[in-house]
């Protein structure tokens, strides 16, 4: 088969798998009839009321429900399978479909539930969807490339292990761009993902792209994606939503796939996304208290996890970072950073201006570490189908470098995440810092094929700081209006500003998610603090 | 200079700081009058009975005496400042030398307990050697090679701040092979270090081998060396002491130095070797108590240290190994296996032939790692400063790598990690392994210049778990003879045999030490057992 035929096989056999859930197209509103999707689903007449409570249900109204005999997983499933299918055809964000198997596993937990009333495990009747480069048995990990399209997984991924065990239903995996190569969501199999906040012009972020629109459509409970740079903060963020990045080992990494298997110099880890904090709490929680270190993953550290008590220290040490020295954020960032900052000072805690020492260093030494194999394993598969090269991946501009150059930037990114530690520790004349609040990149959502670089985020994968984001505002074009700037901090930084002003409209919309930064291993702490700020947004 | 002149004027310096405590030569036994001298210093009348008496108090015993007044650490200092000079002067195995400011370190603290009634810290007035790869300000950090011997370290290693934060005084550095390059230990700056059991004829064992030395002639309370292969594990076991080497972690190892800096494929870690294991625990928990990973070092984790008791889980799970796959072996080792192996029988324990599986697949991952720069920092330290390359040392036969390789090779072992975290859970019927019990080396104590490759101890640097090692007997010729063999399981194997036929005299005496093996980041459970262990060989 050409590369066009297996592309047309597979999305064929896609359609069939959904077939059952799919509204006819003239139901659906086209991109000029309605740009914003966000609400359309709990709006709309193709889902029953029913329906979409259900899908507005946190884990534990789930769970309750359960025991109460008031719902069956069965029926959750799907009222799960017809939101993200109606999700995926306002967006296009899945990819491979497990709706078959998903009500086969409820119909088992139902049973279960009915004879010995109780839950199969914590994660009982809880719907998931996971990123493409997950491996879940018997579907294929393709990475959107056309080469691995037809190649089913013969084992799960540590994280889907453990998921199922607890009693996770995995209904489908969900959209990457092209090998995982770049920030945003779009390939040659599967196509593009759109933002749902703003269809036509916004980038719904990546490469867990998919994740990131599947939880602000609430297709499922929550969804799992990986991040090596900010690929779990970024489409969170952009897409107003809830995710945790954890530090390398609190959570399973094992058996999954990527485009630089091997690499090891930034750790890849997989975090949660949902489009409610509470979900991504207390999946955390239980997947940390199976201890997955004892015969899940081997990489799991034996770290139980620990409640932070926000009360435990006030005043708090929060700092906050405007720029990420290469760029300066846009103004509806800006209006974003300063509503968080207002609201935990009239809490009483101590805000602090933090500047970006280091970063420019860190920065400087992630960029070679993601290409140095010189892109051998994606070019080889690449070569293999004969599918076109998508135009964001740029396969000339590397080289299998040397290991000897790769070791003495190994020990310079050491040097620097102690240095940071100490800067953590000692920066601030008040004590050691509780958390850094810091934007997820210069734009709100960007422009589709418009994401500049983003220290903003891949600096916290270099000292592999635990990192969450929560949704603070949305781009308002009569307030945020385009700054009178003369001087910028690089071209890049011109760039932003340039583009922010000429297509101003275009961002109308566009979502503000900040990240929170804990220190090395901090989830909890981390969690609860996005818990507390959020909270504060709220009032 | 030329390198003669620097290594002259190096050994003078040193000569100079130890004068005060150096015994006239011909006061010293020669290697031909007493070959095996681990008792000499403890009969001899260089020292005092008194200094014989503080040299051999455990730490807990010396902190007493510090609180009831009846000792000072000035005098204490003084004592093993004695002890470790003649130490050096019967095996060689001081390299820097920190005498002076020890005193004056002491003097501060005595004052302390005067004023306060108190101790400055856990470690107050704790004597300490490390290895020469740690850096200490003010002393140089050569590795045993000429070209680093005169550039003075300006900042301590993160293991020494935190020892030194704690009260520990460090009296000096310990010998090392050239660059750390292999498991023996002599270089052509200090010379070699020999082996106190059998000065002629055996190997003292390596890189930490000045440690292993100075561990068996209680120089220090204890030291601090590291381990990416077994250069901790197997000169404590050369040399009859205990050690720990934790996983990574655990312990600082922040800004030390190697032959390989920026080599993260298998992690160097830094472990403690003392005759006495409750030194080793002692030590290892008052570290692990002071969070390090707050402020000391950034890779070090937020793991409490657990006290592991031993009668929560009886009868225990331990495999026994015979073999590493590559060699199986020598008799007196494998009398040392059986007296522990009955010894735990008599006690009700799951003893379990464990065979040596995935062993040869891990060997075949590790060597790769440690040369894959070409060794290309060793390469140019020689040449700059025209020192004769070491023999041991084989430049020509390694490469700088592409990165492609060596992510392949990383894959491969991230995959056989995890293998063996399933083989330790299930490969025994009975339920997860607690431990394994397994030789340093086929050797006892190995024969100068012949140490064969030792998968017994660099499998567990591999697959990250904690190892201690324990003594258990001395080879005794009349009852270890040579077996007749006719079957080798490989050439290393069949020349192992051979040289212990062979040269069977030359080991008399010498050491055997076992490994006891838990899974990752159990050095709790690891210490508790080893304890455990050798008290049932002490019945």
């Amino acid at each position: 088969m050409t590369w066009i035929e297996v592309k047309k096989s597979k999305l064929e056999v896609q359609k069939q798998l959904i077939k059952e859930y799919l509204a006819p197209h003239n139901q659906l509103p086209s991109v000029d009839d309605l740009n914003d999707v966000t609400g359309y689903l709990d709006r709309c007449a193709l889902m029953t009321s029913r329906e979409k409570q259900i899908t507005n249900y946190s884990i534990s109204e789930l769970q309750y429900r359960y025991l109460a005999k008031e719902l069956t997983a069965e029926e959750v499933v799907r009222a799960f399978c017809h939101r993200s299918t109606l999700a995926h055809q306002l967006v296009n964000c899945i990819t491979e479909v497990r709706f078959k198997e998903s009500l086969e596993e409820a119909r088992k937990q139902d049973a279960f539930v009915e004879e010995q009333q109780r839950l199969v495990g914590p994660l009982h009747g809880v719907i998931i969807s996971v990123k493409d480069n997950i491996n879940v048995s018997g579907l294929a990990t393709s990475l959107g490339l056309v080469g691995l399209a037809e190649k089913e997984a013969v084992q799960d991924s540590a994280v889907v292990t453990l998921l199922k065990k607890l009693g996770g239903i995995i209904i489908c995996k969900t959209n990457v761009p092209s090998g995982l190569m770049f920030a945003e969501t779009s390939n040659m199999l599967w196509g593009r993902t759109l933002n749902p906040f703003n269809r036509k012009y916004l980038n719904v972020g990546g490469s867990s792209g998919g994740e990131g629109a599947m939880a602000s459509l609430k297709g499922s409970c929550f969804g799992i994606g990986s991040d090596i740079g900010g690929s779990v903060r970024h489409p969170a963020a952009l897409n107003n939503v809830y995710c945790i990045k954890p530090s390398f080992g609190r959570f399973p990494c094992y058996g999954t796939e990527s485009g630089q298997p091997g690499q090891e110099s930034i750790r890849t880890v997989y975090g949660i996304i949902s489009s409610k904090i509470e979900n991504v709490e207390y999946s955390l929680r239980v997947c940390i208290d199976a201890k997955p270190y004892l015969d899940i993953d081997a990489s799991c550290l034996p770290l139980p996890y620990s409640s932070y008590d926000i009360n435990y220290k006030v005043p708090l040490n929060i700092a906050f970072m405007e720029s990420d020295g290469l760029t300066t954020v846009t103004p509806p960032v800006q209006r974003g950073l300063y509503i968080v900052k207002e609201a935990l000072k009239a809490e009483g805690h101590n805000v602090i201006d933090w500047p970006c020492e280091y970063f420019d260093d860190i920065r400087k030494t992630i960029y070679p570490f993601y290409d140095a194999n010189g892109l051998k394993t994606i070019k080889d598969i690449l070569e293999k189908s004969e599918e076109p090269v998508d135009p964001h991946i740029h396969l000339d501009n590397c080289r299998d470098m040397p290991v000897s150059e790769l070791w003495a930037l190994q020990h310079t990114r050491t040097a620097l995440v102690q240095k940071y530690l100490h800067y953590w520790n000692t920066g601030y004349e008040g004590g050691r810092l509780d958390a850094i609040i810091i934007p997820t990149s210069a734009f709100p959502a960007c422009l589709m094929d418009k994401v500049p670089p983003q220290p903003y985020t891949s600096v916290w994968n270099v000292v592999d700081y635990s990192a969450s984001t929560f949704p603070v505002t949305r781009c308002d074009t009569d307030i945020d209006k385009p700054m009178k700037k003369n001087h910028f901090i690089s071209d890049t930084d011109r760039q932003v500003h340039e583009i922010y002003s000429k297509e101003l409209q275009k961002f109308e919309g566009g979502p503000v998610g900040l990240q929170l930064v804990c220190n090395r291993l901090e989830e909890e702490k981390c969690l609860a603090l996005t818990r507390y700020v959020s909270s504060l947004l709220e009032n």
